[in-house]
Order: structure tokens, then C-alpha cells, then sequence
């Protein structure tokens, strides 16, 4: 069963509304062992619906197809439908006596306008709409298109997502007769080129039926394992036997094999070991604690952060001296790690990381150009302390992220390291 | 001039990524004059990309593809054009230097594998990627194509974006031969409808050609008049008569009619005066010094900031007593004063803010809910000091977002006050 997804509506088209009801059913329908051939954006204009629907109708076994079912001049799904299965329509009661209820409900008066809501294309299957007025339905197209299906839902994301895990969802199913097995990989301190080169051979033997996909991000490369077939325990086997061959081989880099960010998983150690934390930026300017602090119960764990972009807070809130900065300058390994250790003495967490670089786009030099950060991890049990140099290459955002993906990258390999 | 835009990549299909890149690329498109007919996502499969592009280059003027030119192998785009247009490829020399410099920025070799990313199609206009590596193509399709262009770019949205706004939106506008106007009126404290009922009067007087468009996000609402034309003097004055209706009617709300942050608009007043500042938080956890660091030239005003998170931290690092946390509770307009006035103290600096509240999602009770934030602002030269109580509803993230967006409007209105 192969489906696509038909989106109609002209917000999508001029970029008013970005289309997450195609990235839910997408997702939905995956889950659910179909996969996606296309998703189609279109205007809300009868000839085009015709067009677009006779073609995904064509090409794909099931054709899910979103907004337009509404009560306005600008809702014309269910004329295109007519037109394209040259079908007529019928007042669905069920339907009816939803919408009645709803209508009382607000307090309105039944019109003609909004009792369309309630009529739907003859020979159609209704999916009750639990959350709104517009009948959703399921419509069988026929001979002339090989027996396809058409899935009519409304726009509206808490209507058409009701409809999709209350009937949509468990039809597919019921009729796919296949099964599919998603994986992801995180990683961190590694580039898209490089993975790829890691991971040559991983990919030249990759099982049929299983896909690798690379989602890069700003900071990093995210991995996609997913299998495809007709027996649940073959799909599971094959996407297992591909993941750990990943993991093998880029074991220093993956930080989970499930949908968590870096900030959770070190979250997840250092509240596993009841150890707490601190941090001390300087060009981050807060970001890393904000990343820290955005993992629910993070207070359990991180006490308290220092931003300190000028030298003075430096040296007052830090305890960095005046001399250090002026020999080594603000931006130096020696000065990370001086506020590594002033953060640590001063908050008593267990262990404590700092920051301190040149975001940009002004401030930098020859040596020590924009894109430079040094950092630091000080540790109080072992009274050890670790300083690394980068540069990167990006705007003053993008930096900004970038360093605060290092230093927590650093913090993960450290705990990690020193759970060995 | 009409549009289409094809998304390539599996995690579109998969629903494990947004189509934020269409929504923006239709955006940008609509705003320069040229509607989008069609929006359509395919997979990573060079049969299917001939397929799709064959028929949208049928369609539209000019097809503007994102994905597929990254140096792995799901990445077919430049493949697939090749095949579709009978071309070859050649090595872009610019293209190649720029990738060139960035492998050695990043301390890697030059491999073929990268070294495909300088490859472009035959006879297209090479597009600069001043974010990433991978070059974008401008084609001319030839004949066949009646002379239909297609634009390649990459699907990392930054790269994208910088793409559209460097190269592509300004040859798309020299092309489509109508002139435009769009002024964004950036807001901040008033929801969509509120904001809807202020402006009734002038929405129900827009001169033909101007729209105007809300545009929420997670901490409030945008505007944007776009006025579209003919000539240019009309299209301008039209759009200028708009836009100051609005400012007129929404004028406590309004920060800027250009496309700048609030930080920034903060930041441009604090440096205009030669006023500095310093950030004491608890529940922002760091974001409010992040977001007012995230500005270029920051450091010029902005000192140094505390993230507070344990009562220890808020007594040792800022002087707050225990015994007003015991009597008050941490949660409290008085805590955020003493946080504001005891950062005014220990900094130095001009002007101070502070958030205590609770982000979620645990830690809520009758009394102090999730989603209760207290702020405060204390200046140096005035030992005033403000303090007030908002209560949002949202995740954790959200509320972190929401609260910052609450300190920083609060600190807005309080700099435009006490200039006057």
C-alpha cells in the first residue's frame, strides 16, 4: 500500500502556515507501515483539486486529502470530488445531528451554509468529526481508478488528528498488511562527510528494505534507520542488526539511539549519579545554562550559572585574576579554566563547565580570529580539570550554538569517560 | 511568473521533519510578486525527482528545488537533473575555493566525496553558499522546457535562507517585472484577536493591492503589509499610508516597522545612552542573557549575568536573605526585586532585570501555578525599582520563551518611558 498526501489550501501556498498537518499524517501513516510517495500543497480552486487528486489517485493506493471541507465560499474540496468521481451528494444524519448539537451548543441559528458541513459525496464511508462540524470521509473511487482510495479530512489539526487516531489510523492499518521499524541516531562532534565515510561499508550492505538517512542540523548530523517489509520480526531483526553496526562503528560520537536532545542525556547521567552542576560563559551568554535548564526537573541538578562577558565580572564573580587575563588574554584555555575552577569553588557544584571565545562578528584577530572558543570542565571529586581550543565558522547565532554544542558535547564524552 | 517548489528528502515523506523550508521559500516568492501553484515533497529517488521536476517544469516558470546536494549518497538532485536535462557536470572553480577554505577551517582533508559539492550542472549560474558548502545552481532548462528555470539549493534551512535572500529573491523580482512593498510591523504584548480588534476600521479600508498578514509565533504576533503593483511611487505610498494607521491605533505595542528583534531594539537604546546592564534569573535559566547576548556589539552594554536557580545560589550570588525567601517564597515579587537590586549591586551596572518563576512542568500548586513568572527592573540612577506577576500556559520551553519575551517587553516599555 503506497499513499500521498493532498494539501489544500492557499495559506500553504504563500507561506502563511507551514504545513504540519502533512508532517502528522506523514508520521502517522509510517508508523503505521505505509510509506508516503508524495505530499502535494495546492490551491483551493476546483480545477486544480481535480488535476492534483485524478493524478496522486493514479499513483498512489490511498490519497489523504486535508482542508476545504468547511463552511466558506473558499472551501471547495467536496465540488472538486464531484466533479473528478462525478458523484452527487447526500445529508449524512449522524452528521447532521453533530453539527445540530454543535450549533446549539454556540448558540446559533442552522443555516444552509452550515448545514453543508453535513452533506457528503454519495457511497462515502463518514468519519465522525469528534472535535468540529465538517464530516470527515472515506471513499472508495472506484473502478476507473483501480478501487484507490480517497480520505477526506478537514484542515483544522485537532479535527483532522482525532479523525486520523479514531478511524484513519486503524483503516490503514487493517488494510496495509505491512510493518515498518524506525530508528534514530544522535551524534554529536561529527560532520555529515565524515560519518558517511565512517559508515561506507555499513551502507554498502545495507538489507533491503532498509533505508539511512542523514539529518543534518546546525550543530550536527542526526541518523534515520528505517526498515521496511512484510513480517514484524524481519523488519525488527534487519533495523536492529544496522543500528548496532552504526554504533560500533561510531561508538565516541552517539549519544542515544532514541528521540532525546544532548541537554536530556547529560541530564539523565548526572541526576543518575546525584551529581550536580554549574557553568561560567562568557561568549555563550547564557545559552548553555538555558539549554541546561531546559530539561524538565534540571533543577535537581544544576545549581547556579555565571554570565560573565566583561573582565571585571570576570574577576569579582569568578575569583579570575587580573594578571592571568592580561598575560593569556580573556580568550585562552588558562582563562576557561580559571573560571571553571572559580565556578566550581564558588557554586560547590561537582562539576562545573565554562566558556569563553568570540562569537563575532567583530573582536576577532589573527590569533585568535571570530569562531574561536576555549573551554573548560573542572570536577571537584578528582580536582581535575580539562581545557580544549575549537574554531568554527558561522554568524554570531550560529557560534553561539555551535559552542554550546562543543562544551556539552565535551561535558557528555568527560562524564562518560569517567564512569569507566 | 509562476512557481512551484519541490521539497526532496524521505524525512518530509516520513513526517520526521517540518516543511518549514517550503513555507519559507513560498513566502519570500508571494512577497516578490510570484504566487506558488504547487508545493510538492518527493523522496530522495532520482526516477521520482525526474518525474516531479519533468512535470513542474511543464507547469511553472520557474521550480525551485530544496535537498539532495550534500556529499551523501541519498543525496541525487544534481543526479537526477542531469538525467532530466541531458547534461553533464563541471567543477565550479569559486565554489570549490569556498569549499576548499571551509574543509580547512574544520581541520579536514579534501576528499572526492566533498569535492563533489563544487560539481554544478552544465551551463547553470552558480548561487554562493556563504553558510554551508554545497554550491546552488540557477538553470536555464533550454528549449524543451521553454526556457523554464530551475533553482537547486541545499535543505539545510540556514543555507537556504541565506541563498533566498543573497540571490534568489532579488533575481526572481528583476524577473517577474511587478514592484512590491512589504513592511513588517513587529509587536509585542498583544495576542492575535486583541490586535484584530484594534485594527477592524483599517482592514475594512485596505486599498486594493495591500494585504495584511498576522503572523503569531510562540511569544506573540507580527504583522506584514504587503502592498503589490504596478508603480512603483503608488505601491509605496499605499503601503506607507498602512502602515502608519496601524502604528497610529497599536502604538503601545508596536517595537519596530523593520525586521529587527526585540533584544535589539533594546540593545540600540541601551548603547544610544551608554547604559549597561546585568540579568539575575531563575526560571529563564540563562535565555534572557542569551537573548540579549544573541545581538552583535552586545558586549558594549551588556555586563555580566546570574542563573540562580537553588536559594543557596540567590543568597550567596545576589545578597537575597533567607528570610525573605522563607517568608515570601522563592516565587515572589519580592525575591525578583532583591534579585534585580542585589544584580544592580554586585555588577555595577546601570540597569538591572530579573525573572523567579516556574517553568514546569512540575513544581506548580494552587497558589503559584506552572506558568507563573515574577520580573523585575531596578535602575541605578533612580533606585527605582518595578516589579509584576504574569501567569502563561505552555511546556516548559514555551514558558521559558514566554517569560524572557515578558522581562524583555517590560523592559522595553520601561527605557521608552523614562525617556520621556
Amino acid at each position: 500500500m503506497r499513499a500521498e498526501i493532498v494539501s489544500v489550501g492557499d495559506e500553504l501556498l504563500k507561506g502563511q502556515r507551514v504545513n504540519t498537518n502533512a508532517a502528522f499524517i506523514s508520521n502517522a501513516l509510517s508508523g503505521a507501515g505505509v510509506p508516503v510517495g508524495r505530499v502535494i500543497a495546492c490551491a483551493d480552486l476546483e480545477d486544480e483539486m481535480v488535476s492534483v487528486l485524478d493524478e496522486s489517485l493514479q499513483r498512489a493506493d490511498i490519497v489523504l486529502v486535508t482542508g476545504g471541507l468547511g463552511p466558506t465560499r473558499d472551501d471547495r474540496t467536496k465540488q472538486a470530488v464531484q466533479k473528478l468521481l462525478g458523484r452527487g451528494m447526500v445529508l449524512h444524519h449522524e452528521a447532521y445531528q453533530n453539527l445540530a448539537e454543535r450549533v446549539k451548543k454556540h448558540g446559533l441559528e442552522m443555516s444552509s451554509l452550515l448545514r453543508e458541513q453535513a452533506m457528503v459525496i454519495e457511497g462515502s464511508e463518514v468519519i465522525a468529526n469528534t472535535r468540529g462540524s465538517a464530516a470527515g470521509m472515506i471513499i472508495d473511487c472506484g473502478a476507473r481508478f483501480h478501487h484507490h482510495f480517497l480520505v477526506l479530512m478537514p484542515g483544522v489539526p485537532s479535527e483532522m488528528r482525532a479523525m486520523m487516531e479514531l478511524t484513519v489510523i486503524p483503516y490503514v492499518a487493517a488494510h496495509s498488511g505491512s510493518c515498518i521499524r524506525h530508528t534514530p541516531i544522535k551524534t554529536v562532534g561529527i560532520g555529515e562527510s565524515k560519518l558517511a565515510e565512517l559508515l561506507v561499508d555499513v551502507e554498502d550492505a545495507l538489507p533491503s528494505g532498509t533505508t539511512l538517512a542523514y539529518l543534518p542540523h546546525a550543530a550536527g548530523v542526526n541518523l534515520m534507520i528505517s526498515t521496511f517489509g512484510l513480517e514484524r520480526d524481519i523488519v525488527d531483526r534487519d533495523n536492529r542488526t544496522v543500528v548496532e553496526a552504526i554504533v560500533e562503528r561510531a561508538e565516541q560520537f552517539v549519544y542515544a539511539t532514541r528521540e532525546v536532545t544532548l541537554e536530556e542525556t547529560i541530564g539523565v547521567i548526572l541526576a543518575g549519579r546525584g551529581m550536580t552542576i554549574a557553568t561560567a560563559e562568557s561568549c555563550t551568554g547564557g545559552l548553555v545554562a538555558s539549554r541546561l535548564t531546559d530539561v524538565p526537573g534540571s533543577s535537581a541538578y544544576f545549581l547556579q550559572g555565571f554570565v560573565v562577558y566583561s573582565n571585571e565580572a570576570k574577576r569579582h564573580s569568578l575569583g579570575v585574576s587580573q594578571e592571568l587575563i592580561a598575560t593569556c588574554g580573556a580568550v585562552s584555555q588558562e582563562v576557561a579554566k580559571a573560571m571553571a575552577t572559580g565556578v566550581l569553588e564558588k557554586s560547590g557544584a561537582d562539576v562545573a563547565i565554562s566558556t569563553t571565545g568570540i562569537a563575532g562578528p567583530s573582536g576577532g584577530s589573527s590569533d585568535k580570529p571570530v569562531g574561536m572558543l576555549c573551554l573548560a570542565i573542572a570536577e571537584k571529586s578528582t580536582s581535575q580539570v580539562l581545557s580544549k581550543t575549537f574554531v568554527m565558522s558561522g554568524d554570531r547565532e550560529q557560534n553561539k550554538l555551535r559552542f554550546s554544542e562543543a562544551v556539552l558535547r565535551e561535558l557528555w564524552q568527560w562524564l562518560r569517560g569517567s564512569a569507566a
